[in-house]
């Protein structure tokens, strides 16, 4: 027998695949208690329900913490999918979107698969496929220089899976329904639509009501955006009930806490205040976007709650985007592709726009 | 063009090991608010610290739900390395201690990779193996008659990982420090050591000391039993700097949300309060086992939250499972292997566990 300690090599042990795979790089997140204006990771600027004080104390009282969630997010399962008229098992309750998309990429990309997606768009889909280790391939199909998807080499392409945020991320810009139907109903794989920011665009933009239509469509959500909950960590899946009971075979057991899902049905059911805040964010969206628009930015329509913003000749995004951070403003910007002729700003409150409306009047 | 959704069959998409996974089985979660007595899934019947009701008001009035979380749970990491005399990145903190064991057999186990595991342990690491789906080999090794691990064939087993719950549930029973360390110095491949419940032991039971000894030794906790957070869901995995640094690769971004954080961070802290809830369990535990010994079971030592029971001849004790579930007291059944011919029953309160004595008696 010999002792390992000396000789022994982590690196030898773990996938061959894991020294060369790079994780998701997220947004800078600074200390809670800072001062810092955080307009780089698409935030809501307002805080999230009031009600969910009453329902943290009550769950706090009752002593349940002590015990395990129900597996599923019953209630919130059946909130959601009384809404749009589904069964609850429709619905997969995840922490945070980003282990809804995980599943979906274990449930389905295997060896020598093909993922397609526009690019850009959610740089965590190539980082997924890398990361389920079997040497499957991502597809990047290049925006048209509208910022537009391009349709016409998406729906040339076969794979396993095509994903795309609906809207788009980091660029704004949303698809017409009809073009992504279209899309979904000839590709050959299941199709992902990443519903993170579509609260922030018409009440009918979402996919989910053509679920019933595309059994090869699953769509995602998140209390992150929208519902100011990105503390939180809670998202969801939405599909048949096929394509979900198979992806929830993955999952861990108890994978959303007792809180975060109390706090996660309270802030759906409070529908009055997240249709006030949605507005606000709107309109300050519209507003924030002139106003850049007067200092030379070019901007996509945007329908989330960011805007991406191209500067005008001879100025930097990325040195934009140093200055305004030695300022305590944070805003994102991306080094690859096309995003790096832009920075991403994230709509804040109005005194926050403010701000940075000023601040960047300095620097330019 | 095709039209896909009449022809269309997910099962062909789907990964092509994921139609005869099994996932686990978590034990049976009656709604919250029943009058059931719960003693099935090892939960702590204490509520947990009462500090919590103060962290979370202040959260929750701080607004900083609406933000995202640190990323590595960067406060409970401090606590917990300090402990330790360790660095706070050995710590990985995760969404319950299921994550953890998760990203530890993501990060390593490969196409033709074995697990080594005594037989019965926690039920969770054959199915992570088959869960990875590369066609991994997961090598069960009989525990010996007395129920302690057979260290000899332990010893001589080849493989990528090896892992055990230290104390072993469903058995309870706990090995001696000096045989594990020596079986973890003579394995060629990662050791897990899995502590869930090792604060029901005495304090220097646990393995963590050695890590820096054994390079390639884990050792993963969770806050769900003695700390009373099962519906929390946070747990931790600890190792050297290189181990955990490659497992931290494969994790979500924000894995741990910010209330679940907090909640962890004060449980963690009040030291005073889980050593008395801690000393409660233990000497219930006690007064349990002998009382069910007049009873004719027959029980191995427990160093856990859970007695690992055989009934006296001509007892089923499937049949004494089923006869308590519908007198509204749970407990769990394994029927599998030599968990067949057991029962495991939670600690529960003095009270739970005088009406489970009564119960009983009346069914025997």
């Amino acid at each position: 027998m010999t002792n390992l300690s000396s000789t022994f090599s982590i690196e030898a042990l773990v996938r061959k695949e894991l020294p060369a795979f790079k994780p998701y790089t997220p947004g800078e997140q600074p200390g809670l208690s800072t001062s810092t204006i955080k307009l780089n990771t698409n935030e809501n600027p307002y805080p999230p329900s009031p009600k969910i004080k009453e329902a943290v104390e009550k769950v706090l009282e009752s002593g349940v913490l002590r015990k395990y969630p129900n597996y599923h997010g019953r209630k919130l399962q059946e909130l959601i999918a009384k809404d749009y008229d589904l069964d609850p098992n429709q619905i997969l309750v995840t922490n945070g979107s980003d282990e809804a998309l995980r599943l979906l990429f274990q449930a389905l990309v295997g060896p020598e698969d093909v993922v397609v997606a526009p690019d850009p768009t959610y740089s965590f889909y190539p980082v997924l496929t890398e990361q389920m280790m079997v040497g499957a391939t991502y597809k990047a199909v290049p925006l048209k220089d509208d910022l537009h998807f391009d349709f016409d080499s998406l729906t040339k392409e076969k794979g396993k899976l095509l994903c795309f945020a609906h809207p788009n991320a980091p660029t704004g810009v949303e698809e017409e329904k009809s073009k992504l139907l279209n899309l979904i109903k000839n590709f050959e794989g299941i199709v992902l639509s990443d519903e993170a920011y579509i609260d922030f665009t018409e009440p009918n933009s979402s996919l989910v009501s053509e679920i019933k239509n595309h059994p090869n469509l699953v769509v995602s959500r998140t209390f992150s955006k929208s519902y100011a909950l990105a503390g939180l960590r809670v998202g969801y899946l939405i599909g048949s009930l096929e394509v979900i009971s198979w992806i929830r075979k993955l999952k861990d057991s108890y994978n959303v806490g007792i809180l975060d899902q109390v706090i996660a049905e309270v802030s759906y059911a409070d529908k009055e205040y997240f249709l006030e805040k949605r507005s606000l964010v709107i309109s300050e969206r519209t507003k924030l976007k002139k106003e850049l628009e007067s200092l030379g930015f070019e901007i996509p329509n945007s329908s989330t709650n960011f805007l991406f913003c191209k500067p005008k000749l001879g100025v930097s995004p990325e040195s934009l985007y140093l200055q305004l951070k030695e300022k305590n403003i944070l805003i994102r910007y991306f080094s690859t592709g096309i995003s790096k002729d832009y920075i991403r700003i994230t709509i804040g409150t109005p005194e926050e726009n403010q701000t940075l409306i000023k601040t960047i009047r300095g620097l330019i």
